[in-house]
């Protein structure tokens, strides 16, 4: 989780632990977008085989926890409600290059930075929901745990002459405005809530 | 597979036993397009939860199969080549209607007939071509021979008062004509070759 360029704030613990509900749902959505978003990359980037499989299986495990939270929501009498984005995913992808090669980097190095702050809010979050929650955030934590590495590996293996390093850090301080200024829509990667 | 209102000519198969490379990179591309497509019909129907789980253990298997493809076009040394979509999928798709519930009714059925043609190639296409391609193409079609059912079962389930069986022949109308009129662009789901 050293990729990260702060932590999540308490206020954004403490208020998740009392909207857990709301929470829930927004964390299904997450679950999917994280799907979408590792095949929007396959198509995007076909001929490079070796990512295309690395993002499938990622793909296929989301989906699997994206089951998961549903089931949850069912046990909970959670109902479905649509739900606006928040500002997370946009304000982060805002950032990328649009000319290539740096904006595969960039894509690469925003996914490793979503997964890192999804496996942080598990971890947070686990000791501070009632079971059945507490457990199934731990799991997934546990099972998430791996996935910024996939994208840091592959930002590694596209970035040729480009300070990798540097792009991340950069890219890691829009991250942590991100998720530590107030916010006004309270998500599963909102900041804590403010005006 | 008696939702096809046509069989796949066999001039069709005697080009596929003899384009086999080319044809895998298209086959991966299917795979790919048919795990987007479920995701797609998730986020266009998200509070219909039974749907969203069923789609997505089903993206999540042609997403195995996806990662299954590429290696064997490594085995088998296809290298990847980009291919420009044929006419099928845009074929059909022209045909949903544009306003719900008809849209999603139509959304599904097309999906049936989608997978079953998918079905009715892989079993064709096994006996015809070399090892271990011709054992490949068997097993998918024992693992995607459900598929076309659960787009069957959902469309039912949606169907409310429209005669959902008419409609489902009509589209297999306009879908055996694109399978079986001579077709520019070969492909998994063309038509057999011609001008």
């Amino acid at each position: 989780m050293t990729i990260l360029a702060a932590a999540t704030p308490a206020a954004w613990v403490d208020a998740a632990a009392e909207r857990w509900r709301p929470l829930l749902t927004d964390h299904a959505n997450c679950e999917k977008k994280a799907a979408s978003t590792a095949l929007a990359l396959i198509f995007a980037y076909p001929e490079d085989t070796a990512l295309s499989v690395a993002l499938a299986r990622l793909a296929r495990e989301e989906l699997r926890h994206f089951e998961q939270v549903v089931r949850m929501m069912r046990t909970l009498e959670v109902p479905f409600e649509r739900q606006k984005p928040g500002r997370y995913a946009a304000g982060l992808r805002r950032h990328a290059a649009s000319a290539e090669p740096r904006r595969k980097l960039d894509l690469m190095l925003i996914g490793a930075l979503i997964e890192a702050r999804s496996c942080e809010r598990f971890r947070l979050l686990a000791p501070r929901l009632p079971p059945p929650l507490g457990g199934f955030y731990a799991d997934l934590e546990r099972a998430e745990a791996r996935h910024h590495e996939l994208y840091i590996e592959h930002a590694k293996a596209n970035a040729g002459d480009i300070d990798w390093e540097q792009r991340l850090r950069r890219l890691a301080e829009v991250e942590a405005e991100l998720v530590t200024s107030p916010d006004p829509v309270f998500r599963f990667h909102s900041g804590p809530p403010g005006p």
